[in-house]
């Protein structure tokens, strides 16, 4: 099937086995390199704000520091989702599906300000 | 093009407009939503050896926990992408390319102990 | 020396040695539940306003929550100083002596927003 | 009462009043700030072993990065309770009275794995 991220996420594990990381990529250990890099991303925007992040990607430099953060990001994830076995869109599916239930549209208690999940 | 992590990220957006969140969702607080769903996936793995972490989702209850995170993360990765108007996969190879460069194959200094990027 | 965070360490530590949970308590463990927790304390911050996040104590629901996961946060940062045997008033006044000299008083490029790090 | 982490908070206070960075130090900010230097402590961990990290500050090298990353959590960590109005060492006590009531000692069930909070 044609899917852009299951394609990268063969990219990512070929690139693996070619330097025999396997044995660094434990769940544990990927999921500890995926916080460092979400903690890096936070560093791009902890002291803008709201309003200033809205507008992060016009700044040429720190749009391209967002961006290549975002791409740390997503390296880690595919490569921990793809030692775990697991298909990332259809476990977001479903927690989606779980939300869609529990946050019926048109109910918004004062306490929900923005949960997805 | 066909692309299930893009067919996801609009729904993700659908069900946000539907509840009027889009005021809540700045890269800022989605950046930080985001850390902190994957502060809970750290948290499924943190008492596990790196072995049973590789096990993990052998286990009905503890699998379940992981891939729910796992799923998480990606709603609020998805999300942020989307606001941000970046293509996840797009500069997640970018970097994957910069990190081929910089590690070629058959050069493994001992400090280099698994970093994708 | 009259110290209240180094005995409160103690107390953490006589807590663990109590339950026999050294062996669950390695750096490396202990920097995921300390990162978790960091996970929670966003968790209660993200949705609101830097202005709203000023005045999250004086909301005794939400202020509580704060507290309780700053609690938490300390709690495995203590421990792990402890395992590691390291100071972590000594850590930080080292560190922040260099930021004094990186960013002298009256020194205020664009780019410096309030990192004391 | 003499108490070394008062005495630092008042330190980073005046490192802050000094270059007038207040208006930059939102609770919001600050708890972004220490997630960040929380990651990049994992990062410092990440491809460790739990052994290998229980050796750690052994390494000159390793060791002493882990110490400065320690120092920076903590400056954000005081940065953030001085702004929010929290007794870091209070607050911890709290949950470690709560803790010792939700796990006595000798009570051991094999889900609990050395979670102090």
């Amino acid at each position: 099937m044609d899917d852009r991220l299951s394609d990268f996420q063969r990219e990512v594990r070929a690139f693996t086995d070619a330097r025999d990381w396997h044995r660094f990529h434990t769940p544990k250990n990927l999921a500890m390199a995926l916080a460092g890099e979400v903690g890096e991303l936070l560093a791009e925007l902890q002291w803008l704000t709201p309003e200033e992040s809205a507008r992060v990607m016009g700044d040429p430099d720190a749009g391209g520091r967002v961006a290549a953060e975002m791409g740390d990001v997503v390296i880690y994830l595919v490569r921990l989702a793809d030692v775990l076995g697991i298909d990332l869109v259809d476990v977001a599916r479903a927690k989606l599906a779980d939300s869609a239930r529990r946050y019926p549209v048109g109910w918004q208690p004062a306490s929900v300000r923005g949960e997805v999940v």
